[in-house]
């Protein structure tokens, strides 16, 4: 249960207010209001056997109104990125099959390949057992990560490293560039 | 930068106190301070450019002292579950190469399979662009989900679902139990 790092207090007023009051009680991203307590499709999360056996979608978004999205290649099954929806994002997403994102430094609803074009159309949508995450299969245009990589994990981490001290933990590149970063956000 | 949900003093305070401070801020999960603050191996976080192309990892932990784990399964592809490491469960799981995680309901290390035996070996690790998130391709004894499913993503959200009003967004059942959840965590 992610509302078990709240307080009880935060919790009752998670509870009150939904999605709009949610995502504004800490400084967080202010979402549309309108759109996020009035309009959104989702009904509150229940118990816990409900958000895990239930056939309903009532997404557990946390105190910052999001929940996380991974998405993979539908073909290789790689992992492209990892990325937060808010209630507005899921529901885009859910209603276009095209992935909408929340970008949490930009606070603002999100397409993803707006400015790049590299846009992610959804083979699959799948919810986990406690309805805080979400996982798309995507058909992706050339490559997902805006460093101009197919993925955001092009970097390993060798296993082993024991009794590493600050700064020695080794990375080793594993991804090339599919696309020029420059190119692609200059439009 | 998730930093960026910040205010500015709460940056300031992270960039000073390091881990054990970060993760002790704001009520949330206490994490062991002699752990986190003189024994992690990792180094505090750099620019952006040092983040996404540099050959160190320097986990951009969040203001929980947590980075976002997404374990697939290392022959299918399959994602498995989604979770998160504090700096102990990250160094271990690169130390070991077994799976361990910070549970942010039980407010502790958790090594993957600890009750059921349900364990995790990491086959590779790796860290997306920005270091606040790792992707474990692992091999899964018998299932990941405490629900008893092999993965905790086993409904599907139909895509094309417009104009729903709360109650009325609908799942769909695709995976089903692997083991039963109530023997596996009796033990």
């Amino acid at each position: 249960m992610d509302t078990d790092l709240s307080g009880n207090s935060r919790v009752v007023i998670l509870k009150c207010c939904g999605y709009g009051f949610r995502a504004r009680a800490f400084g967080a991203p202010r979402n549309d209001g309108s759109e996020m307590s009035s309009q959104s499709p989702f009904a509150l999360p229940g118990t816990s056997t409900e958000l895990e056996e239930g056939l309903t979608l009532t997404p557990k978004f946390d105190a910052d109104g999001l929940v996380t999205a991974v998405a993979t290649d539908a073909a290789s099954g790689e992992v492209l990125m990892v990325a937060h929806m808010n209630a507005a994002a899921l529901a885009k997403t859910i209603a276009t099959g095209e992935a909408w994102y929340y970008s949490r430094s930009r606070r603002a609803l999100w397409k993803k390949g707006e400015t790049s074009g590299h846009t992610q159309r959804v083979v699959e949508l799948r919810v986990d057992c406690d309805q805080d995450a979400v996982w798309l299969k995507v058909e992706q245009i050339a490559g997902a990560c805006h460093t101009g990589r197919r993925s955001c994990f092009y970097r390993a981490v060798p296993l082993g490293q024991a009794g590493a001290k600050p700064g020695e933990m080794k990375l080793e590149f594993t991804g090339e560039r599919v696309f020029d970063p420059k190119a692609a956000y200059r439009k």
